[in-house]
């Protein structure tokens, strides 16, 4: 392709061949060209991690692992991206820089190597080795092949100091501590702050984050009296209690005087409520849980007559990557807690 | 009962019967008896109005009319409340004052003529005339009865000075223009603002309040060119643009120069990539409508890596049904607007 580049979306719409129009993350089909645009960095792909719901399915409807290889090997050439047409979920990537398109704002050069941290079902993705050494039986899948991030993609280059399962589990949730973070901190100072699911990755690290933003009362939900045991070792909160948290009564005895900044990371639905009645009126819920359900929180509040600020967890706030693997470095309490679950699943 | 008052929970818990513990909305049976707990109101019933989705799906289970009563008045009498079990919605009541307990919260007075801004969900409720004035043809339900309103409930005083149904028009969606003024003035002077649905109830109510509180590009954005037509006679906005509030490039399109606030107004799935891309780095969106996707919104901004808040739309803000009142009777603009709807639905 020499010396001259296209000019492209940021958004990645000149990727899009089917139909024409829509953003990347809703085509049935992407161009997976290797060349860069202007503004494109390419990667030479070396593993996917499909998105666990999306796994399963494909283990549900094609049984042996040579025909769930085959089918993602079909997914792929067909959509020119992996996003499981029934789940709708993709995954994330790592690799190594390839290509840096001159207009590139993510600040990677070749070589780096990387983690997507935009989902797999907007990404651009060739897959070139037949996926010959998977065997189909994991959601990870060794692979080579390319893939493309547009200009306004985001990725975050591994740190060479931690073991790569370590940073890969913090940076698949590294838009929470960052999040909240931020919210801490326009509570002003001496906020008191509780994390609904305080012992998992996105709970832990939020508890440290709003530590580190000058949270003194800081507040650990947890639902059993293990990882009740667990976070407290870890020294992550003021106070560990444990309390059902799809139960609003439970919650709000369990937290007792309501607090400024309440975040809530536990992946079940029906949190909504007792996330609402933890908060003080004028107070703030963050919404980290993909289980959350729009309609509940907001007639929660309402029926409640609850003057509480209700965000929805945006996955991006910009610098979030190198906050929470700081914190991961910083925070002896919060890697203990990551590790440990990644020896044993503490919830069911 | 004397002079003496039980103490209640300002939640309403003690009204739940079955099961125990949970918060009145999610009780399959509440206590409708019409003597106050020491924070409560009672109110002396005229009219229900039944939730639209709730009074179809009764409709199309039960048939006729005298059907469709005896349905309600099986499910008042079973649960204590107007909470349709297979759409598990309610709807608001008018009513007078009856009696107030001696804490009561809500600034009432006996013989107040009230519409209740929280959910027949949670509203114990006693029918006693056997709905004998309904012929069960319609949502709006003539009704002898008493009422509970909580400590925490939410009840406005009817304006004397306005026609009764364009009064509960503008009540139903109050919360609407009260957020925006709030965000709009937290964005700063001088901010601009975007309304999805600008042609609607609460969208024609968010323009007049968003310009009110200093914004001085206001945009809004309608799907006819009919609707814009009407938009722009009411004078309610600086720009009326016309687009598909569903397609994310187009409403980018349209939009322009992206907007500090975005305020999501249209009743619809799909929107929430278009009001993220509509709106700059670092602003605000804010979804009132039911319609919203909590991980469309989330999965949308981390796509498009896009650092703007999202706001859930509280359907409580204090003060909201004067806010909302006193717009109504400051801009003739949003009451031709809103009146209009009455007599044509200008969407499909």
């Amino acid at each position: 392709m020499g010396e001259s580049f296209d000019r492209g979306s940021p958004y990645g719409l000149h990727r899009v061949l089917d139909p024409p129009g829509v953003l990347p993350q809703r085509a049935r089909r992407l161009d997976p060209d290797p060349r860069p645009y202007a503004d494109e960095v390419v990667v030479d792909v070396e593993r996917l991690n499909l998105d666990a719901a999306s796994y399963r399915q494909l283990r549900d409807e094609h049984g042996s692992g040579a025909a769930v290889r085959a089918a993602v090997l079909a997914i792929v050439a067909a959509r020119g991206k992996m996003q499981n047409p029934v789940t709708g979920s993709g995954g994330m990537l790592l690799g190594a820089v390839r290509a840096v398109g001159p207009d590139s704002p993510l600040g990677l050069r070749v070589g780096d190597r990387i983690a997507s941290l935009v989902s797999l079902t907007l990404t651009p993705l060739r897959i070139t080795d037949a996926l010959a050494e998977w065997d189909g039986e994991s959601e990870q899948v060794p692979c080579r092949g390319t893939a493309v991030l547009f200009g306004r993609s985001i990725a975050a280059v591994l740190p060479a100091d931690l073991p790569e399962p370590l940073a890969l589990s913090v940076l698949d949730v590294c838009g929470a501590p960052t999040l909240t973070d931020r919210v801490v901190r326009e509570a002003g100072p001496g906020a008191s702050v509780c994390v609904l699911g305080g012992g998992g990755k996105s709970g832990s690290l939020s508890l440290a984050a709003a530590r580190r933003a000058g949270a003194t009362r800081v507040v650990a939900l947890v639902p059993t009296g293990a990882e009740a045991a667990a976070v407290r070792s870890a020294g992550l909160a003021d106070e560990v209690v444990v309390a059902d948290a799809r139960d609003p009564v439970a919650v709000a005895a369990a937290v007792g005087a309501p607090v400024a900044v309440t975040v809530v990371c536990v992946d079940v639905p029906g949190c909504e409520h007792g996330a609402i009645m933890a908060t003080a009126d004028g107070g703030t819920v963050v919404f980290f849980s993909m289980a959350t359900s729009f309609a509940d929180a907001a007639l929660g509040a309402e029926g409640l007559a609850k003057d509480v600020r209700m965000l929805i967890g945006n996955g991006y706030v910009p610098g979030h990557a190198e906050f929470a693997i700081d914190l991961l470095r910083a925070e002896p309490g919060v890697r203990a807690l990551i590790s440990g679950r990644e020896r044993q699943t503490l919830r069911p």
